[in-house]
């Protein structure tokens, strides 16, 4: 069995791509890294992957590696920061080399993909695999984007369609179900991997800083997500439920009433939530067009505090399931 | 109850002081950070301490977050930065109250003595308890130290005492033990606190900028750290074990062989271990009596490879306990 300092020089030393801004890599007491000029923020966020609660046991290792750097990047895409660095601390209970190896593959493929360096970390032993990504990227002091800056009167949009990463985890639990025999190969990776390989919006985040005036990556389910922008804004909201985007793929599986709920509150998409002034409509129209990404105007900031959501024409209650709170009474994902 | 967010509202937003350099805390996507001045690089460390593996369960949760800070600002001493940020990746088995008030203590506590501001981070619930630390610091490009810079004819000095964590761990497990018990009370109180409450040498760190060919910091064992050094530096080394300082407490806890053996592979003392050109041995005494800290010579850097110890004249052999591997066959700290 490798060692700690073994693994490190064989499984992620590899994974560890030079970039310029890395003066100093793996190896030492720290890393050094050369910060972008001065008319930059560093944007950093932290996440965690648990064993049972985020992600099941069986779950292949190259699949886990992607989850967890697309779900810590997709922070970054929802500040309109572009990825510089990443750590990685690792708790695992063996040094199991065929995990190690599949994992590093997917670490490498997700770190080349979000143009990301890994520069640390840390590698310890215990009975639960718990994983953390630490991110951090840089944006122009001016333009980044909070959940901070929601004004009444503002549209509220989503990018891509909502309710998929749900549905797949649905179809990774039981794969002996009916629901998951009856469906189409084609569309049942297609859900699926929307849960494994979740995609950060990175683009569209860029792309929204100047025009987007709060942003969030919906992780918690949309409703909840944007629960934090409205308290964050001192705003209000309401949501026609009617205008969630859900593919074909998820309404190939689930009734109306099933996809609509999971498009709501479901979480894990990793899509962008944002509001955007009404007089600027038509240009979250161009770029929707020029990135060749759904942009949907699901709903319109209001004065005053709460969130509202109405269903053909009338008032719309979500099941209880508030989005995902680790300590509360629900558990959007798999329970523990 | 408290959910997840209520946590961080509660426990640790009032933790997190603001500094100049953080433009925006907790409760966005992200953190925003302005870097230091150009000519200096970021320093970036992390890491996690698991419980049965680095801590005991029934530790002191104002213990725990002291011993967390400590432990990750130490790896910025190790390389000459001063603290800027920390963030927190916590996992829990459950939200109890009194464990995090009693933590919010130590973390507001430590935070405060080391100038470093809580910048984010991630709470999750696992049924083990997982606490990882992602520290940052500034340090001017030119004079970060490093693992790497050690020549033949160095002198290697370690800081302050050896081998008092270990037995602080080891009066920590057994409070019944005849050792414990036959101690005075003041001497046990105080091999407890290095381990539960290390000094990063931060102070030293800084001193060390232009003067030590490299440095780190002893957490997983004198003999251990320093082949690190000897690794990167491409050198080899000779220590005289009977020249590694050992404070007064320890040898009254212990006989002359054990303290030694602790001195020499017990780890977590987070003293700074580090190579010094022999020409300037006037400038280490002259250090260390500005800042009223042991610096003691312990060994030479020579050509080649390898680490050889000797005592009292003849080779010197150190039990099977090559400091702390978490994969490896032994474990130098508590058992899992």
């Amino acid at each position: 069995m490798p060692g700690e300092f073994e693994i490190i020089r064989r499984y992620f030393a590899p994974a560890a791509q030079p970039t310029s801004s890395v003066k100093l890599g793996l190896g030492d007491d720290c890393a050094l890294v050369q910060a972008p000029n001065v008319d930059e923020l560093i944007a950093v966020s932290t996440d965690t992957l648990v064993e049972g609660v985020h992600f099941l046991s069986d779950i292949e290792p190259e699949d886990l590696a992607w989850r967890l750097v697309a779900a810590a990047v997709s922070d970054l895409a929802a500040m309109g920061a572009e990825p510089l660095w990443l750590s990685l601390a690792l708790t695992l209970p063996d040094s199991d080399r065929h995990w190690l190896e599949a994992f590093q593959k997917g670490l490498k493929a997700s770190l080349q993909t979000y143009d990301i360096a890994l520069i640390g970390g840390d590698t310890t032993s215990g009975r639960l695999r718990v994983l953390t990504a630490h991110v951090q990227g840089s944006v122009p002091a001016e333009s980044a984007l909070t959940r901070a800056g929601a004004k009444p009167g503002d549209l509220i949009y989503v990018s891509g369609t909502l309710g998929d990463s749900r549905a797949g985890l649905e179809l990774l639990q039981d794969t002996s179900a009916r629901v998951y025999q009856a469906l189409d190969n084609q569309v049942r990776s297609y859900l699926i991997n929307r849960f494994l390989r979740p995609t950060p919006r990175l683009v569209l985040g860029k792309a929204l800083r100047g025009l987007a005036t709060a942003t969030i990556d919906i992780s918690d389910g949309l409703l909840a997500d944007l629960t934090h922008i409205l308290e964050r804004s001192g705003v209000s909201a309401l949501v026609n439920i009617d205008k969630l985007p859900i593919s074909l793929q998820l309404q190939q599986m689930s009734d109306d009433a099933q996809a609509r709920q999971w498009a709501a509150t479901g979480g894990e998409d990793f899509e962008l939530c944002f509001t955007v002034p009404a007089s600027r409509k038509d240009e979250v129209d161009t770029l929707a067009q020029t990135l060749g990404l759904d942009l949907s105007l699901v709903g319109q900031v209001g004065l005053g505090s709460g969130l509202k959501t109405v269903y053909a024409g009338a008032l719309w209650h979500r099941e209880a399931q508030p989005g995902f709170d680790h300590f509360g009474e629900t558990n959007a994902t798999c329970s523990e």
